[in-house]
């Protein structure tokens, strides 16, 4: 299938992007690379060192014989330049990775958060109108996030697919009414993903697009069979308190004798996936387009659930390592239970990977390899969800000798 | 009250901005005359003659010996002049009418729809934000929509403002859940207002500002008793096919001698405000700032519900005129029934102004005064929900002898 990939040098479309190519399909990467330049300012860089977009797409095609497509274009400004691109190439699916995804970033200052909505919103609005605009039958594949349910929200029930069916109160009795899942966004960046649902809703009634919305859980792992192929291949590590996610951060930390970072009690949790199933899933969803036109479909893209406490003990026991309660920057319950159904992706063939040893050992030896590369006053979260909240300082201000 | 009045340059933030005046608030008005510069883009006019804004302050000024301040700026891309007029200027209460406002006009083509989002979005993001991080303690006063209800959705239950308790059925038994009302937007321009509900509930909860969300029904009526002091005072009176509202394009028509457009059956059931209930109900909830700070106030700003015909031949009977059936540009259920909660602002003190033969006569007489200023080519709604619908021609191409 021709497939543009919008976010394709990210932390998951790269791997996505290598994914499909690998499995043989036509892929064309759109990106403004505003993930990289976001490093600038943060002053931080991936623990593993990413090669510029242009390398990478020159390795793989020098590795698998397979060439990948480039367009530098920003989504949420170039609409013009968007629909010249969607009429040339006519995909027959669009993954869209193409949003600010860190939550600790999207509350770090007013510049953030209004970049994450502007960016996130426009970007998402403009590919919709773009396919309308053109008329291209595609299937849209959109990455959302398990933060739109939010926790605890549905007492003992499994958090559903999307939508809920609930009961209303009417003079006549009740009656039953299938609804999108109520949005508990717990940050800007999370409010964005509930944003665009509710886009993708209205499109879908009015205009009849495909639509897969994917509520993806905290992806985990860096490599996959494809960039481990070489080097410069490598997929993106995020370890710094805004843009690591904290499985991968626990590693790093272990990695270079940090004491693992719990914010609050620990009690909060999580749904997790490796980013090797993150990238099956979207072929899955790709290859599986819905056949409803009137609303989109939506996929929990998870394979397991964890207490962020339960997580720090783990990789404390196998790796050695401390734990330091830190502060919550967040404004979130302390201990939440979480159930979540999956069952469409398992019934479309997904045979999840989950957490065990030689997995938690792969990703610690990614850090342990690249660990001269951390700067440790980068590993403190420091964006907090309002002003005043208290912030931890450094814990280390330099790395331990091994 | 110190009041600011986001887009008190339109059709219900003028004659709001002199309503509260003349109710001793002090008013200043913020606007960047979008709305203006639209009827040059679809080349029409207001069928009243409205004055340039700043003739429109000093003709007040002389007539009620009071000062209303006026700031020209884009909310949605000024955003550090916004800060500085907010620290300047320290509103007690600032109202937010400053959206693209028309449904046909948000489907006409990609750049209005495009427009609504970006403007609609990002202004309302830029508020929020600029509110959190200047600290200032105020109360925000939004116009929604009912639109973001749908029609139909609840069966005969009367739709409540905005929060809806439903039963979620768990392992454990059912449990009782108050959710904002499901979205259920008609057009781009609605589904605007039910991300701006999101939007509002995220900041609520995070930040704690005060909000009330206005869903205000379709708004009808031209003059309030401020508007009418003097010829210059008058408020806008849109009868094209994009910006005017459906009771007073009838009645318009009925003063021209064009045939009532009804789009299709007629058999929508909708929501109806005057203006100066408009105007009432803004003062209302400005000076009555909800208590809770943890989710939005909803309350459903509408007196009366209508059935499109039902309005078209008490127009036709009144006054004289033919009904046409055109087809309908809209992608909408033919029928519907509509109940609406309106306890809040009644309880709050509301007096409703219903529609009654006086009322019709005086929308007739202010048509009937201006029927000169109207263009017949620009009365038929040709922006259609989706390419490729049926559009109606025009039924008349000059305007009758009188």
């Amino acid at each position: 299938m021709r497939v543009l990939v919008l976010g394709g040098d990210g932390f998951c479309g790269w791997p996505t992007s290598l994914y499909l190519s690998d499995r043989g399909h036509d892929i064309t990467i759109l990106d403004n690379l505003s993930r990289r330049k976001i490093d600038i300012e943060l002053e931080v860089e991936s623990l593993t060192p990413i090669r510029p977009v242009g390398e990478r797409i020159r390795v793989w095609r020098e590795v698998s014989g397979r060439e990948i497509g480039f367009v530098s274009l920003d989504l949420a400004t170039e609409y013009d330049r968007l629909v010249s691109l969607l009429e040339d190439l006519r995909p027959e699916a669009i993954v869209h990775f193409a949003e600010q995804r860190a939550a600790p970033y999207s509350m770090r200052n007013t510049p953030a958060r209004r970049y994450t909505v502007d960016n996130n919103v426009r970007g998402t609005h403009n590919l919709l109108t773009a396919l309308v605009a053109t008329g291209i039958d595609t299937s849209l594949v959109h990455l959302g996030t398990m933060g739109v349910y939010g926790y605890g929200w549905s007492g003992s029930a499994p958090i559903p697919e999307g939508y809920l069916t609930v009961k209303v109160p009417t003079p006549d009795g009740e009656i039953e009414r299938e609804i999108l899942h109520p949005a508990n966004p717990g940050s800007v960046y999370h409010m964005t993903k509930t944003l665009d649902q509710l886009m993708f809703a209205f499109y879908a009634k009015n205009d009849g697009l495909r639509i897969t919305d994917l509520h993806q859980g905290i992806v985990w792992g860096t490599q996959t069979q494809q960039t481990i192929r070489d080097e410069r291949l490598i997929n993106r590590f995020d370890y710094d308190g805004d843009y690591g996610t904290v499985l991968n951060r626990f590693l790093m930390q272990a990695a270079i004798g940090h004491p693992l970072t719990v914010h609050g009690t620990g009690g909060q949790t999580r749904a997790f996936i490796h980013i090797r199933d993150t990238v099956r899933c979207i072929e899955i969803a790709v290859t599986n387009p819905p056949a409803d036109r009137t609303r989109p479909r939506v996929l929990n893209q998870i394979t397991e659930t964890h207490r962020v406490l339960d997580l720090a003990k783990m990789v404390a026991d196998i790796m050695g390592a401390d734990i330091a309660y830190l502060p919550n920057p967040r404004q979130e319950a302390d201990e939440n239970d979480l159930a979540v159904r999956n069952d469409q992706f398992l019934a479309l063939g997904l045979q999840p990977t989950t957490l065990s040893e030689g997995l938690l050992e792969e990703g610690k030896d990614v850090a342990g390899r690249y660990r001269d590369r951390v700067d440790p006053t980068k590993i403190i979260c420091r964006s907090v969800w309002r002003s005043g909240m208290e912030k931890a300082d450094d814990l280390l201000t330099e790395l331990p000798v091994q």
